[in-house]
């Protein structure tokens, strides 16, 4: 199922895009799409019975801004230099074992949101990544087959990036990465049954329409199984926490100079094969 | 006001422990202690009337639980080597300007909650500090006169770390700060207005009865009013988050071999002055 949530900033009402790219109400069915859904089979269970029957109320998609997919997200958990191409790029050697980094929940925003170039920033970077959304708790996880198992779907992130703030201003990576607005999220959550591989997917991003990362999730170091078991050991993951896993190369700061970070003004668009299609458009803080 | 939330946890009620030492109950007077409530100053000053009358229900406080003095936690954002006699104990050049790092908010548990040990660790460390809690939404704050009014209150936190994790397992140190249970959090949240110098507090803290660390938050590298100034012009801060400010020196890792890291069966205890005690007995995740 295609689960996204529609309508102003805080009121979103949670919906379905059916099969013939129709969208459905499941105001009706559900209250929200949150953790406690994407914990909960049997209501998931009715939500895909009520779709397949026909049961779900049409809505007129025209002009209903998307938010992000999840509502209450606990955490955003982010794996740095996860993919071998970005590493290179960056100067850094492939890391041993997963880079562990955080983005504040409060940083989430509807894949079509503004973007904030913070004040007194130079150094914007966009990041395409896949986003895998947690349905279970992950607790010290013993494989990664029951890693995969707590993964309730997988989302399009932007895990927009100050590379000055991340890099130059001390302390860890965190500074760099939980400005307002920094971490577009959907449109859709793809539940995992219809994501046969998650090591099989394109992502692309362009700035103003010029293609700029071009990756798969082939690339990736650590894969998504890998990523939720070694996590889950050491810290518990919960349903509706996010883990976004990564950027293969592509981003600014792997550029010659003068390095085309981000303006105000500029548009950038995201994809990941199956998960759709974010736009933003930048503007100043 | 020295607020609190008493209960089991998951279904603590907000409460008040009076100038006599009476816990009384507020549950009739606001839904919880939380960011929306720290915001509203109508609902703050009922509560300060209130309880000024005598008007509020006294609670048996008898084998009651204390959770947490603030309910959903936005973000817990932590400023490492914060105290000049810290960092020089780590070896560290006292930093240039704050060092940021994130503990998500479902590590936070009740003061006198049990801490887990993770499994596979060696090096589990305490550390007291002053956590600030927001009140008023922080976004690039320009004076640290604007940046104190957006301070609700102050609580003791016990900002546990995995120094192996924290340190030597690559990235940043959010691996070694997020585990289960890393973030005791009160018992009360103190309001702003009944803390006449939070630069003048003094903080303990206790192994097993003996004395470990033992600083006052005068010797902060960056004043709470520099802190919340700084940190505003990286993220916005909103009611209900919170910031653990550092700690002083006397950590295990600070010590010579072999390095008393914590183990099950200890026993922390941890005070700042006019903030309350903490005790936390540790046990095997």
């Amino acid at each position: 199922m295609k689960l996204l949530r529609v309508g102003p900033a805080g009121a979103e009402r949670p919906a379905l895009l059916d099969a013939d790219g129709t969208l459905r109400d499941l105001s009706g069915l559900v209250p929200d799409i949150d953790g406690a859904l994407l914990a909960d089979d049997d209501a998931l269970d009715r939500v895909r019975t009520a779709a397949a029957a026909g049961d779900l109320p049409a809505l007129d998609a025209a002009g209903l801004r998307v938010g992000p997919p999840v509502a209450r997200i606990g955490k955003v958990v982010c794996i740095g230099l996860n993919y071998h191409d970005h590493a290179a790029e960056t100067g850094a050697e492939p890391p041993a074992e997963p880079v562990v980094f955080f983005k504040a929940a409060d940083t989430v925003v509807g894949p079509h949101d503004t973007v904030l170039v913070p004040r007194g920033s130079v150094k914007t970077d966009w990041e395409v990544e896949l986003a895998v959304v947690i349905g279970r708790t992950a607790r010290y996880v013993d494989s990664q087959e029951a890693a995969l198992a707590c993964v309730a779907g997988y989302a399009v992130a932007h895990d927009v990036s100050e590379r000055e703030f991340q890099i130059e201003r001390g302390g860890t990576w965190d500074k760099g990465k939980n400005c307002e607005t920094f971490n577009p999220l959907g449109p859709w959550l793809v539940t995992a049954d219809e994501v046969a591989d998650p090591q099989a997917l394109g992502l692309k991003l362009w700035v103003n329409g010029e293609l700029k990362q071009d990756g798969t999730t082939a690339e990736q170091i650590f894969p998504v199984a890998e990523v939720v078991r070694y996590v889950s050991q050491f810290m518990t993951l919960y349903p509706g926490d996010v883990i976004n896993t990564g950027t293969p190369a592509g981003v600014a700061m792997g550029q010659p100079e003068p390095k085309p970070y981000l303006r105000a003004g500029d548009v950038v668009e995201l994809e990941i094969e199956g998960l759709g299609r974010q736009r933003q458009e930048l503007k100043p803080a």
